[in-house]
């Protein structure tokens, strides 16, 4: 006997969002029309090809020359989980230097995979300096360094500057995660002596979420192919994802084809635009975003010189019930915002600024909607 | 100094095909348009209804009741992978019923999550008894037996009656492959007393790749609960999974929003059109095809009484280079159809007929193109 559940479901109906909160982001309208192509098969010769296109193009947002650069058929955590799976092995030190929610979640991803997790901290809304970043290396010897370029959940930018040349000197990989700064914010993994890193596909792509870009150099290469034990993770194995990435193209998963369409297109309109253009437009954008909060009498929870351009994290007034404020925006305005997390849960909103809706109309857009509502809000 | 390739690489134009291979398959139209909506938030009061939605529709496609329900944020592979992440624990023995690619599959799976892993073999193109399950069962004494019921290299439907009841005597888990099955060949995991099944978005379903379907039922939720270590595996943990899509509604990953607006479409379709509808279209279309190929002087690989409806293997005839004649098709008439894998690579073609694929028009034509392009490949 069959269970039905009897209940009508009406054919979907998505209302309208201005997505300006921590990711996702809105979409590209032409990734969105790549996307809802009829898929090809992902052994297709027209595939195959499209894979090195997207492979290209990655490089050349990430700046790098890296071989093994491609998407991961997951989102951006299935990503992060990647580098760590590939080059962590059982016993070694890994040290994580946390200072928001994303480093947290490095260090809970690295102990499953058994390694020796190793902290440093810094308060939600600062960055390491040089000097500590070496005294950890100093003191704990760890084989893996991971790190958080662009703290989605605090808004700062870590300097990246001398941080590669500390790792080579004290013999670790270096890990770098640029979920919100790929595509948006100045990176140049070579330059950095970046190991492996990893992205998004929702933020400064402009491309919906569903894949995880993945990199990493000949020297993060040598570790994996001098692992003892395989790769405790088959879904995220770079060995087996090599081949169908690779010359071979050997079946490993089926590809999600859509997405990488949509990613195809979201890559070919960055490098269409220029990247230093998309940058220097993420700067721009972010800085008329910062003056016109200030104006309005608000305070910005990051100091100037290692705020993120991508992600401003605005401190909630005393009085104001921060999580209302966000529900009204979205309820009556159509428009997104996040709250803060972790140590910041109840103390910021995280304003986003990335890819495609980096525009001057959405600054204006929600410098007025603090102008006219906030005050509303106000006990 | 910024590294530009210089190349300029022109909009996605996307070549049509028809997906008669073993998948993906074609997308429905309307799952493909609603994959073109602007995203929403992961924590949208919108998204967060559709998840519910999402996690009923499959319920009813599974037949099955199970609260744990939910489409991995990976492809198919990934929810097979979270099947054994999540219930199997280092040492305890897991056994696999391989008859095919996708049982050699789950062996190299278990493997990486430190099981015990022993098989038990059947020749590709057949299925196992009850008997040799239950020997099984009493020889190896497993926590867990892992088993395909459509078996997408082969194109076998495994008989479920009776393996579930062996599973609760000798005191194991039931893990079930329905990659090829689910939305299209009948299924009733309750009834057949599943423990665990996965499978994918782009065959019987008519979504693209990126989503995997999961579910586990209470004696699955009582293993996971009582395990001595964390899940080693963090994108796949369902019991951080479970605080996104339960009640709870904490922050995992971001969700693949757009993809679940395909999958919700999809499933809503399935239901649309009636579950029984359903799998009889498959059932009547399939039969057609076998009768169709036969009448050209082909001899199918599988037995009819265990054959799939949703991916035949045909014989290759002696003389004939399969793998040339799949790239005319492809080339030349824009149909996709398989070649073989692994122990029937270059033995077989593997024809699919799943979803939205599977109608009298593309029986019609794949029997057409067999019939008139087959003999210029004779040597």
């Amino acid at each position: 006997m069959l269970n039905t559940s009897g209940t009508t479901i009406s054919p979907l109906s998505v209302p309208q969002r201005l997505l300006l909160g921590p990711g996702p982001s809105n979409s590209h309208p032409l990734v969105l029309e790549a996307l809802s192509n009829q898929p090809v098969g992902h052994l297709d010769p027209f595939y195959i090809e499209l894979m090195a296109e997207v492979q290209g193009l990655l490089r050349e947002v990430w700046q790098t020359s890296n071989r093994l650069t491609l998407p991961m058929s997951g989102t951006g955590s299935a990503a992060m989980e990647a580098t760590l799976a590939n080059v962590v092995e059982p016993g070694e030190t890994v040290l994580v230097a946390v200072k928001g929610y994303f480093g947290n979640r490095l260090v809970d991803m690295a102990s499953r995979y058994r390694a020796n997790v190793r902290t440093i901290n810094k308060s939600w809304g600062e960055v390491f300096s040089l000097e500590e970043i070496e005294e950890s290396l100093i003191k704990f010897r760890p084989s893996v360094l991971a790190l958080v370029h662009a703290e989605t959940s605090t808004g700062v930018c870590q300097p990246m500057i001398g941080i590669g040349d500390l790792c080579r000197k004290y013999n670790c990989l270096l890990i770098l995660d640029t979920v919100t700064s790929l595509g948006s914010v100045p990176l140049f993994l070579d330059e950095w002596k970046v190991d492996l890193a990893y992205s998004c596909s929702q933020k400064g792509l402009s491309c919906p979420p569903g894949l995880g870009p993945f990199t990493m150099n000949d020297r993060a290469e040598e570790k994996l192919s001098k692992r003892i034990g395989s790769v405790p993770n088959w879904y995220l194995d770079v060995s087996l994802l090599n081949k169908y990435w690779g010359s071979d193209r050997v079946y490993h998963h089926t590809a999600p084809v859509n997405m990488n369409f949509g990613i195809r297109e979201a890559l070919r309109l960055i490098v269409e635009e220029g990247l230093e253009n998309t940058w220097n437009r993420h700067k721009v954008n972010a800085e008329q975003l910062w003056k016109g909060l200030e104006s309005l009498g608000l305070s910005l929870h990051v100091e100037k010189d290692i705020r993120l351009a991508t992600l401003t994290t605005v401190k909630i007034p005393e009085g104001i019930d921060g999580k209302k404020f966000a529900l009204h925006l979205l309820n009556n305005h159509g428009v997104e915002i996040g709250g803060g997390l972790g140590d910041l849960a109840g103390k910021v909103w995280r304003i986003g600024l990335m890819g495609f809706n980096s525009k001057k109309e959405n600054v204006d857009k929600v410098l007025n909607l603090f102008d006219s509502e906030l005050s509303k809000f106000k006990s």
